[in-house]
């Protein structure tokens, strides 16, 4: 396959191989791999059995990288410590500096929790019991997050399970000497992502197929992503000129839908167009139910431009927030062409923002009728130039349609922005 | 461990072994499994490397039940098929049926596409190629589930990667004789769920260990999720008296902070109470950004009490559409306990609801001052008998607070909801 070093990550949790939670570590463990120009062979979710547990660890210890996740806890159901350490064929022993570092640790959580610290001496005790030759990468609450080398350069990473304790130690496996080591054998490849929207996943693969395929070190990934289409392009070093020959015949028959070469999310585009062109917003949701501005207000400094939206989920909040006329909705309906052009008109003007935009649609699993059916959404979106207004017919469940009609409307913002304003739409 | 029937999960996907894509496919069937009574071992994730795949299904179609998901397109990177033939030490033939099957999908494509046939015709012979002995258990577009038993009552199913047909698919797989004939010969476990919000983790733990722990046929687990903690029982069958005294032993230092005994998310169980007590409600957003509305307008139904709410990023909007005096904001500030109680009254009073609540605060990473620092989030519900107040001061990153808000502003509604007219809050 690739000439990189294979990376084996083996993720332990009985409430995730129970599919009881969705795991996070995997994931990011594995595009952290492939960054640094390893090869992420795969992932292993185990509970925690003991001859389960020791079986994919066993199998990971084997790849030149292993990493591990989870199962550094206090308890004797806690193994991951002593199962690496039967992998390796090596000892177990207290490490006296990590026990005083846990001890301080747990005296502070003793006294915090009026509970006498004998309660935690074996746990404190058995936290600092490492295998030969492993050094620390640091607490996260009690929990220390382990690294060895074996076999002439091979690497076993051992990180505490909570996903965010996890990121937090993993950078100072990389400042190991033994992780130096290996790095200095890798060359990371480049990346490149283009990122469309309108375009449906099969005709961008057709395009790649026309364009030659992937190959020759450069690796091509089509995802339907959140209701785009996301190509990532993996490029070995030195396959530059070959990514640059496969993009420029791969983008021709589908460049009209590409709207970024990078992963930021279309609402942090859109937020950047406003900054730019020093335009506020506002939204005016109904079937999206307060998703658009959500997603907005996810964004750090989305307050610069969007000053907020109007859930528009009853006709009297429609009539009496935004000022859209009785009459209209009797006549026309709140799912209507119409009424999302006046509720987009209705948030510029009473939440005195520049561009306004309106999602109303039928996201069921009710509601629908022949003449609008589930699925059926119309997004408006409005600005000092005029507006730009949509009719879709989404399939799938609420969730999905709810979701799609989001990004739908998010993108409608950024078309109406990046028009030029003789440009027919 | 258990006396339970070892199940496999397979997930296959070069972006999922890379960590571009988080898998939904394992999860799904482990839990799947969990619930027929198989006991979900493992979850392995591999890409479409030949060497890894058929390292991951030969161990796969080693347990009792493998369940594979996805490599199951035309093209021959897609080697899911071929790799089960090898494990199974079986060949592969052409399946007429299916064949036809197939390719009257492909011929409507074809069409759909304005393509000659001819270029879909090697990839139906592709797809309608199965190992000896396999039946299909539908097709999903062109893409055929399969299943083979062997080995004496094995059992291994392959179902294509896009989690909706894999859904779709695997229904079938539970009605053929194999499965039938595996299922007869297992005792699905009963569970409980035990939702709680507002103690710690570590108190729900130590409730569990003081209460004797699990085992003996009752397994308990213990999530922090979705910033709830949730304590998940799976009971054998005969261990039902075993788990009530767990529960009872369990439950009295903590039972202050259960709200329900069901799977049912917190917005589902506001809408609930709601309609139980023929109330609407109403929110009235800043610092969540509309995240309470989109989470209860998530849940079908939602508009039979819920009418609305305003996003209030600005403070225009919270003078504008809410009614908060300007004197008050500029006294007290935006974030305040005042500010909130205002945008509640408000949200009731124009928006025509009997209950309320809103949320302000500072999600960061900008905009923390000394007095105010991020994390500093206040919410307030107010109904027709008066309101309930809080401050909270959060952790974590402006994700993590903002989500944290919302639920803890719909856990305020069902406080507020729930309570006696006399208790004292």
């Amino acid at each position: 396959m690739t000439g990189r070093p294979r990376a084996i990550v083996v993720v332990t949790g009985s409430e995730l191989v129970r599919g009881e939670r969705t795991d996070r570590n995997g994931p990011f463990l594995a595009a952290e791999a492939l960054r640094l120009g390893l090869e992420p062979a795969r992932i292993v979710i185990v509970g925690d059995a003991p001859e389960e547990l020791a079986a994919a660890v066993a199998e990971g210890v084997a790849a030149e990288v292993c990493l591990i996740s989870g199962g550094l806890g206090p308890t004797h159901d806690d193994r991951t410590v002593e199962m690496v350490a039967r992998a390796l064929g090596r000892d177990l022993h207290v490490d006296a500096e990590l026990e005083r570092q846990i001890e301080a640790v747990s005296r502070a959580a003793a006294e915090r929790l009026k509970r006498p610290y004998a309660d935690f001496q074996s746990g404190v005790t058995k936290q600092a019991t490492i295998p030969d030759g492993a050094i620390s990468l640091g607490l996260a609450g009690t929990a220390p997050g382990l690294l060895a080398d074996h076999d002439g350069g091979r690497v076993v990473v051992v990180l505490p399970g909570p996903p965010s304790e996890l990121q937090r130690l993993w950078p100072n496996a990389l400042e190991t000497d033994a992780f130096r080591a290996l790095l200095a054998r890798t060359q990371p490849p480049g990346r490149r992502v283009l990122r469309f929207f309108g375009v449906s996943e099969s005709a961008v693969a057709r395009a790649l197929a026309e364009a030659g395929g992937d190959g020759d070190g450069v690796e091509a990934t089509i995802c339907a992503r959140d209701f785009e289409i996301h190509v990532d392009l993996v490029v070995e070093p030195g396959a530059e000129e070959r990514a640059d020959a496969l993009e420029s015949a791969l983008l021709p028959p589908i460049e009209r839908w590409l709207y970024s070469r990078d992963e930021r999310p279309i609402e942090e585009h859109v937020l950047a167009l406003l900054r730019a062109r020093g335009l506020t917003l506002a939204t005016a949701e109904s079937e999206t139910g307060g998703i658009v501005a959500s997603r907005l207000t996810s964004i750090p400094g989305a307050s610069d431009v969007f000053v907020g939206g109007v859930v528009a989920y009853a006709n009297a909040v429609k009539e009496a927030l935004l000022g859209v006329p009785a009459g209209l909705l009797e006549a026309k309906g709140a799912v209507s062409a119409e009424a999302a052009g006046a509720m987009a008109r209705g948030a510029r003007e009473r939440l005195g923002a520049d561009v306004a935009v309106a999602v109303t649609g039928v996201a069921g699993p009710g509601g629908g009728t022949p003449e609008k059916p589930v699925g059926l959404v119309y997004l408006h979106a409005e600005g000092p130039d005029g507006g730009l207004a949509r009719e879709f017919s989404f399939p799938g469940d609420r969730g999905s349609i709810r979701a799609r009609s989001a990004v739908g409307a998010l993108h409608l913002v950024r078309r109406l922005l990046t028009r030029s304003r003789d440009e027919a739409v």
